[in-house]
């Protein structure tokens, strides 16, 4: 697939709710990195690790109030994606955020995510 | 400044030419991040010193053949702008490469830059 094939893929599923589908476009060895201050681990390493990280953080949200998958901006071996969510987390209460995700692509797969967002001050 | 404003002045100045404007967009103790395997260094710190490795970037350059400066698209405290260019160097020959530019904004300036792109193969 090209970065273009994989962001619209990529994109298709986020709206959809199909995160098992989102996370199969990733590389085995694939990475994923988190703002640096947010809280877990910054970055996470390895397709399945990712899964189960992802799986973790929908586990901790209470409640979805709103959220948008906007449309992808494609550049050569990357495209950034920008989402907003809204939600009441069971242990942080609500926090509503907009972020931008970019990926990068190599041999059709999804080897890097970085994700892009104004980390919450934590009380 | 907000992101907004920050993205927008940051665009029209690069759609001018005007870099010197552009980056006085950066905080003092902004820092600059290339991608990994980039020649070059791969993070600078510092206004002073990211202008610096502009204007070394840009002597290195013999003619710049096209390129373009997209859209900015913002999320909270970030924005991304996807920009092309196609020039010749004086020592690497033609390279034609789109990227994604990432800003962070704190306090109405630019703190964090990162650029995205398709790392070349060197001969």
């Amino acid at each position: 697939m090209t970065t273009n094939e994989v962001a619209n893929k990529l994109v298709a599923y986020c709206r959809e709710g199909k995160y098992k589908e989102a996370y199969d476009l990733y590389a085995e060895d694939a990475i994923s990195i988190e703002m640096e201050g947010a809280p877990g681990e910054q970055i996470t390493k390895g397709k399945e690790n990712i899964w189960n990280a992802y799986q973790q953080w929908e586990e901790s949200i209470e409640e979805i109030h709103g959220g948008a998958v906007g449309n992808p901006v494609v550049a050569a071996n990357h495209f950034v994606v920008p989402m907003s969510m809204d939600a009441t987390f069971k242990e942080q209460g609500r926090w509503a955020f907009d972020e931008l995700c970019m990926y990068e692509v190599a041999d059709g797969k999804i080897k890097k995510a970085q994700y892009f967002y104004e980390v919450p001050e934590m009380g």
